[in-house]
């Protein structure tokens, strides 16, 4: 049982305890954080089914103030797992890290932390043989993840030279009030970072995008034109896609019309906290035109990183040394595939 | 056991639905719908955990087409029940109603439906003993259950002789695409039917009320002028509040901003589709203020009515004659309270 | 010709400016800002039709890039008026008054700086008289101005005791990118500014109010519940509005549904940048319910400080000793009412 | 002095009697329309600038109830005309067309229409020459306008061979409470009719798209990749850009964040109604990628297909021969280009 550690309770890291929580191979020691946030009031009211460990000492009133039961510090956490998945604040990580190495424990970043944090810019499916055995990886943006996923299934299955994405993107999720906008559409410089991204985890492949943010909370819509190497048809795009089993292909015709049908669904579905963890394909936007693949993906935004955050410890540990077996039980334990 | 049909299994025939399936005195037969919504999807793809009726003959294949069984007509549904809850859509209850006339079953109604449509406008904790043996029940809307539960509790506690409520009203809910908002608050014409639907229910409080469309989704925000029959203090209007299983009592303060803070705390409390039965009172913006009492309460709009439609049943069925004993038997099978 | 300057060219600035250079007694020297905004860029494209002073000597070369011709400092701009207008962000009027001293000029400040800055928090139509002869006023902000407004014109008709309003805010004005809220409203604490500073200005009046922000751009919404001294009709209540220049009767029947009917309508109108001085009642929301006067009004808060903006003008350079002969001028001028 | 009569009074007809009204070779004879909408209502209170026919004989006394002269019937209209702008609603024109020619009068009609009621799909950059002395024309709808204007510019400068567009659309117009969406993007089926619309008005260049709803008012995105006969560069891109009198070339850098910032921008310089007639690129996102175009531009969805309109009326009725000449002019008469 490998003992993983989550820093970090808001809205990623809440997702990474549950999916650790939930793979039969792992034992997940705790998670900490620093203030008494909505997601740690809900851990109280759920009675503490995960230890909280304090990442700042200074703040232990305000959480003796809820009766907020507290398992340790920081360092203690640390000390008692094997790795740590690090969902802290954007820029924390990195001050996180130096504890990581006095205690010679492995670490995995969330996106937001520079690149240079860790030793591998690492993705389940695409790269997970560069990560086996080091020590600090940094995940994919969740964008960049659910981009990665379809990009290297048609590089797997056809061979993709390169990619222009345009990403329309949430602004906000549900619940943030620290963040928004209202009523309008902001458009970012091109390049936009998933693209620098997706050609350092994916190096073979030339890519460029453009970033759209628009104010919707729940998922991103991303529409992708891929060159790819040979000659392919609409049929072969959508089998691949099929047989990804942490790609869902949807029907506008069923009723899946965007973002907002896949949340309800998921929520129907009764996934916890109405959560998904595969990307969408919209069926009736896979085209192949003038020998370029267009389609349009949904990313869940919250949880799509899950998956490939829990890969990373099998790789970073060593749990599985190949590729299929590894993300193979990862989907296994998230229930993930068979839809 | 008393036998329990759910026809319409949408937004809040979903939740009515699996309400009843948690009552240890109840046993959910089956649901009933008449196209292969998202919702039914769902159900499918969760492996039919209830059995479903088919409303609609005629759209047999389109069911087949996706693998759904069918385990009769709504009629087979009627036949084998006690008591159906019809959340078919607006206007469709009425003519259901002589099917369920037909058969002389008991049914309860949803807001949508003309008041003419039952025996009794009823609502669990405020006229409880009306509903008691009668064959047709209409509950309130999601915003007028939600006002009545604390305007009668208040009334129970203080007295009160008249309301003025802005309704400031969410939209759509999520995953709608067929009505929106964009960018606009829209006004209604005063009274609002949560006016004159509250004094229906409580005949001897007057009340008015403006409705403001809002473009969001999770919940509405209501605030209340609640004049009292005698002179009372913040304190023992939050005490009345707080000791009231359905409502909950919550700080700006602790992070509970508004709706949107809602919905994500009961996502991260593991809620099923990340519903809430109770309403929420601000506590920062409960005031009396010369001789009255001023409030902001949340209305989680999906799940907020299914309490009540259960105490329908307690009522209508004569299960419980008691309305505290009812609505504890409710509130304790739901898993309300206690917060 | 009283000389007027405009500090600040942003969104209130902008339309001050454009309110001040419509007032015949009036002569508009010039505006002032720190740095090369859209709104100055758009005062460049249109060929300067006003002198631009620079608040920031150190952002002359920014100005440059872009060939914007200065007019000089901002010191030299206050030199050569009679009356500053200071539209600069919250708090920078405050640091801006210790020019206005050392000038020994007269300033008005926004709803945005501490009330303490200046010598009467002013309204126009409320307390026309205390602003006469005075060094510094403070205005109100949109919300409170436009609740005033309507408060003020029952109360010299009818007579108010109290007040107790729900502020249905806009979170952003159009084109923010800085500020926004996403799917939420949000409540804050009770009382409202709002509420204290209308009790401020009409201190015989007794008001509290609950704010909530919805992610909407175009106007506020405002429902108020107004105790009036003694018994009055909504017939009464209705004349008195429809008697007031500064406030527009606008009916839903007619297809005034909300704040964006009303933007829609000023931009129909032709009205400068689509602007509405205005305040709209909503015919069908006025009320008279158990002796308490309910309505719902439209504040557009982008234009609607500005009549207001240059009464002050007019009391705090004694130019009108009657306030409604002021006013007046201000109406006529600004062309506002004959609607 | 060409006789121009506009049909449909509503967000579109509007602009187009304000545009043909400032051309000096035109002459606006009236509008007409059938209920007395609040555009109606504005022009009243503007003191009818504008004569008003009534397209629904039976709807008189609706208009007699606001005062609202009426000069005639539609038929009126009709017979005093050379041509007709007809922006009834979708659907409306191809019934308006019967009148059209039973007195042998030329029209335009808008987007909505099926393309088969007119002559020529016609676009006055693109096609101009196609329209020149036919009877009937259709323009392309707000975003086809738009693309088409930027495609059609690098193709005449650089040669385009195919194009893929990701429509990001505003899902209503500002004030429209008949339609709208909430916090949800919604995906289409791919190609979008812009695609198909596109390859009609330019059949040597192949076209799709998909597009996406969102939830905004004020103007598209649309992200184009456009395959060149040739090799370009970014700066060749900007160069034709910049010198097309209908394309506004715009920096992040300088404010211009999105379609918010256009439409206040559009404001703040003074536009009627705050509308802009150009189509606005994004400097920064002008990239040439593996031998592709790749910009996003913006298209301010009322008023973009005025000009377009106006090029169409110099063609039908033969005033220009001259493409360059006859746009020249429509852009004269606009004050459009210099900027």
């Amino acid at each position: 049982m490998v003992k993983v550690g989550v820093v970090g309770y808001g809205t990623v890291g809440q997702r990474l305890a549950d999916g650790v929580a939930l793979q039969k191979d792992m034992e997940l020691v705790g998670v900490a954080d620093i203030e008494p946030t909505l997601a740690i009031l809900a851990l109280k009211e759920k009675g503490m089914p995960y230890n909280l460990y304090l990442a700042a000492p200074e703040n232990k009133s305000k959480f003796d103030k809820y009766g907020i039961p507290i398992s340790g510090s920081l360092e203690d956490l640390i000390k008692k797992v094997d790795i740590i998945l690090d969902a802290a604040s954007a820029g924390v990580g990195e001050k996180n890290k130096i504890l990581y190495q006095k205690y010679n424990k492995k670490a995995i970043f969330q996106g937001g932390e520079k690149t240079s944090v860790a030793d591998v810019f690492f993705h389940g499916y695409a790269n997970y043989e560069k990560g086996i055995g080091k020590q600090f990886l940094k995940l994919t943006s969740c964008n960049t993840t659910g981009v990665i996923r379809s990009v290297d299934c048609l590089d797997r299955g056809i061979g993709i030279s390169n990619v222009i994405m345009t990403i329309i993107r949430r602004i906000a999720d549900p619940g943030d009030y620290h963040r928004g906008l209202t009523n309008a559409l902001r458009v970012d410089p091109v390049p936009s970072h998933q693209a620098t991204d997706l050609m350092l985890v994916m190096p073979h492949i030339k890519a460029t995008g453009v970033l759209v943010h628009t104010p919707v909370t729940h998922g991103h819509i991303i529409t992708i034109v891929a060159t790819p190497k040979r000659k392919t048809t609409k049929e072969e795009v959508l089998e691949l896609f099929k047989a990804h089993p942490r790609i869902r292909v949807v029907r506008i015709a069923d009723g899946f019309l965007g973002n907002a049908s896949m949340f309800k669904y998921a929520r129907d579905l009764g996934n916890l906290r109405g959560d998904m963890y595969e990307i969408a394909v919209f069926e009736e936007t896979v085209t192949v035109f003038e020998d370029q693949i267009v389609y349009a993906i949904n990313v869940p935004q919250e949880a799509v990183v899950t998956p490939e955050n829990i890969d990373g410890i099998r790789a970073a540990m060593q749990m599985q040394t190949d590729r299929l077996e590894a993300v193979g039980l990862t989907n296994k334990y998230l229930k993930i595939g068979g839809h």
